[in-house]
């Protein structure tokens, strides 16, 4: 790519994996060499989603972008949601129709999700991101118990990808998280990608279509190719991430959420009560307490929690996992009320 | 605008009924004089899908467009929906929250909505499309009945612009449809628009965000601003509206479609199987039939057909309003199954 570059010819790449963790040097070597380089197709495949944000938005500053980026994960999430399927079947299903490769490492830990939110914030805030940046957690932990809690409450599990600018530190995260139902993002389904953007002066921007496939890529390459022989004598390098320092990103312990916290605990008295102290004791208030199966020897129970500090949350399991009546903290799930 | 244009002056606008109606004069000027008209705001505000047709989509046939592309008249459905209020009171509603103007007419009898789907067709279906040929129908004879049967169905209340290409000739029509509940279409609510377009590479693809409003078109208007000073060198007028002839229009008795048809009828016995009768000498098969309030003199009945044509519905309601037992055929409303 970069000898294309040097040697004077324009570049069309869906390569996410050079863009995200190379982006500024080939934009830069792309900038130095006078040539295009476009990649529209390196996120959510057919979505112009590059085009708006290098070009639609520009008179916006980006304070947001959500979005459900990997189309394997949200096939798997989505058969787990619709028809209760536990995720190694579901994954199973998606590999036999394509949807996932053989070794699907990269889609289900959110490798893939995370490159492709390196390419959109380093558009979107002012600056190169280096991909590390990111926080990352992938779906395998998820089961079809947490997708039923999750439906008690109004929700839906989607792995999304997340950038915020918070009074100028950017957060990066991308993990599977409890939408509420009634959300446009919560009816993203089957191997549909979906941005959600919110602009300072176009408010709330959402771009839903097929984010992978040989034809919705092609579109994306294809329409990159005519822009680039459209506009040839007036090449310029996006200006979004070249030349320009890294912006501040958010320690993830310093992020605020709200959070489902599932957890198997010895169905003794006070045990309840424990827990919700050591929340307390933490900073952290509950929104919902649900104690299902009384009588068992062991009980779930789970619980939602106002919005409060990451840091609060890891202190708060660190006390609950020593609890001599907990058997197992189950699953964290973060609850993002977009 | 024109004699800006004749000055070599780049011009970008908002105006969706110049466009719309002028749009072949206006970029024919803007290729002579060698100058760009960008006019990205005109439909449907802060969305970028000017750009997304004719920038992204460029390597695709664009096979149809379903859009909800009037934020006033899905403010106002959207209320009747959700809190059950007659049209009137939503459009007072509407009008104080300055969402209506004081003469409405534009927005609810849908003319809003059709110029600005002549521009996005006459983008999409390779010529000027004279916004004369399409079909227009308003809000005002919708309901709370109405959206309640469709709630019983599982449909959703919006006004739709449709544009079509079916074989070589453009369905092109703007009117309330029920819709799936579980479309994303139907999840669009409030002043939000939203586009659905379905392209042969690219599959589905829509574009959500606020349509309206000083920002979002500001955003739209700004954006167009830096596009026209960073291409500068390098304009090309549109080649989508330019130079070609009108492409060939559906007559709208040959468009196919599922009906909802509501009547109110003398609850005496054989109404309902004279009814079905006419439907069926008219080739018009029914998907179902409701009968309510047994007993009462007038009864509604509601019928849901299978697709068929829309001359078979003409004829067939036509004999129904004949009917001796016929008091009204209140409602007839297409329901897409998109």
């Amino acid at each position: 790519m970069v000898e294309a570059m040097k040697q004077g010819k324009h570049v069309v790449t869906a390569n996410k994996f050079a863009l995200a963790t190379c982006g500024k040097e080939l934009l830069d070597t792309a900038s130095e060499f006078g040539v295009k380089l476009s990649y529209e197709a390196s996120v959510a495949g057919g979505i112009p989603i590059i085009h708006g944000i290098t070009e639609s938005l520009t008179a916006n500053k980006i304070l947001n972008i959500v979005g459900i980026i990997n189309g394997t994960t949200n096939y798997i999430l989505t058969k787990m949601t619709k028809f209760g399927m536990e995720f190694e079947d579901a994954l199973k299903e998606a590999q036999e129709k394509g949807y996932a490769e053989a070794d699907p490492t990269s889609d289900i830990e959110a490798y893939d999700a995370m490159y492709k939110l390196g390419i959109l914030s380093s558009l979107s805030f002012g600056g190169y991101i280096n991909v590390d940046s990111i926080y990352r957690e992938g779906i395998t932990s998820i089961n079809s118990v947490d997708i039923e809690y999750a439906r008690e409450f109004g929700y839906v599990i989607k792995l999304l990808a997340i950038a915020k600018d918070i009074d100028g530190s950017v957060e990066l995260r991308v993990h599977p998280a409890m939408i509420p139902a009634s959300h446009p993002l919560a009816n993203v389904n089957d191997s549909f990608n979906a941005i959600f953007i919110k602009g300072n002066a176009v408010g709330d921007l959402m771009l839903y279509g097929r984010g992978a496939g040989d034809l919705p890529t092609g579109s994306a390459v294809v329409g990159d190719i005519i822009s680039t022989l459209k506009n040839q004598s007036d090449i310029q390098a996006s200006t979004h991430m070249v030349n320009k320092s890294e912006p501040k990103i958010k320690d993830m312990e310093d992020t605020r959420c709200e959070y489902y916290i599932r957890v198997t605990a010895s169905d003794t008295p006070g045990t309840l009560g424990a827990i919700a102290n050591i929340f307390g004791n933490n900073g952290v208030s509950l929104a919902s307490v649900i104690q299902k199966g009384k009588g068992d020897v062991n009980v779930p129970l789970v619980f939602v929690t106002h919005e409060t500090l990451e840091r609060n949350i890891n202190k708060s399991i660190k006390e609950i996992k020593a609890m001599e009546a907990v058997v197992k903290v189950d699953n964290i799930i973060r609850v993002e009320d977009i």
